[in-house]
């Protein structure tokens, strides 16, 4: 899949980056900001930088004034859901899930992760990254009474489709899979797979072009 | 940046999941494939799978045959540089450099972490996943030495250009980046960001869209 509803998934991907940039630059009290200071600081083309904030904001670059950093702060907030705080929950609470538990910077994504799950009974009970572990089979009323909608699953990939399966059942609609295997979802939720192997691929692919 | 020299980033992006789907169909003993199959299998449009097919490999597919799985798995391995194992070295053995040390999956997809380097005197001496931490200092004449062409990026953000800087300076030409931040790499060498936050950007979306 490239594209979300005719959005570019390249397009939404740059987004955060942006982002941040808008926002250090609302910090240091610039107002306005040109697409060709942005290209220029990240290393991307004006054409693109322009092709991008016109898909996600009405708002008008002024000539040689350039455009209202705060109502593209705001647009692009507002077009990815992260002024929304989403809570989610965590399943596999090992060690790529304790990563992504301690990580402090999903917040400013509008995401916040409210629990973890594992059936090891070894880690249930404990905190990671200040966030409780709790016994797998209290996922479904945990998230049915919080109306949770996101599920990140960091399991092996043996029981990624079960857990995976739990997580709808209860009522998740999204799921960020780190586990490498290609998960089914009822036609009403969605997935997003993170994959190493996929990022590898396009590494050695780059890296084969730059050495031949 | 959505292609590669006419290569669409997505489609290198499925390959290595066509790579190991392919290799349980030989190990099952299945000499033929056809691109129906793989479609149902792998949760793809069979016209998807027919261009990245295409793209990859000169072989072609037979009338109710299909396409020789051996050939195919030959030619994706060969289109990534998966068939040449790379050498790699990682900086940053803390909670998420751990977690890529211990991964045992790289192997198959032709790259072999060879040492990963600290500066927290805690870490180095020690092993983590099997693999030797040494002092970051010993980085550029291990590189040089072992021609080492790939560097793994898993510093915090405040210290990620300046590892990189030392990377490309003892020839590291790909560099897989997992801090959040924009590198600046010489003409001779490519970054792959593996980025958290354009991921939940497109998680985001995509359940704004289901919600809606």
């Amino acid at each position: 899949m490239s594209s979300l509803k005719g959005f570019s998934i390249a397009c939404v991907q740059r987004l955060p980056n942006y982002l941040s940039y808008l926002k250090i630059k609302r910090y240091q009290g610039i107002e306005n900001i040109s697409t060709v200071t942005m290209a220029n600081d990240l290393n991307l083309t004006q054409i693109l930088v322009k092709k991008d904030l016109q898909q996600v904001s009405s708002i008008e670059g002024k000539p040689n004034v350039g455009f209202c950093v705060k109502r593209l702060i705001k647009d692009i907030e507002s077009f990815l859901g992260f002024d929304n705080t989403k809570d989610a929950v965590l399943v596999g609470a090992g060690k790529l899930g304790s990563v992504l538990l301690s990580y402090k910077g999903f917040e400013k994504y509008g995401l916040n992760i409210v629990a973890a799950f594992d059936n090891n009974p070894d880690i249930i009970g404990a905190e990671s990254g200040g966030i409780k572990v709790f016994d797998i089979a209290k996922l479904p009323n945990l998230v049915r009474r919080m109306s949770i909608h996101i599920g990140i699953i960091t399991v092996p990939k043996q029981s990624a489709q079960s857990i995976c399966d739990i997580m709808t059942d209860a009522g998740i609609r999204a799921i960020w899979n780190f586990a490498p295997i290609v998960l089914n979802v009822p036609d009403n939720a969605v997935v997003h797979n993170e994959d190493l192997a996929a990022s590898l691929a396009v590494l050695s692919k780059k890296l084969k072009e730059v050495l031949d």
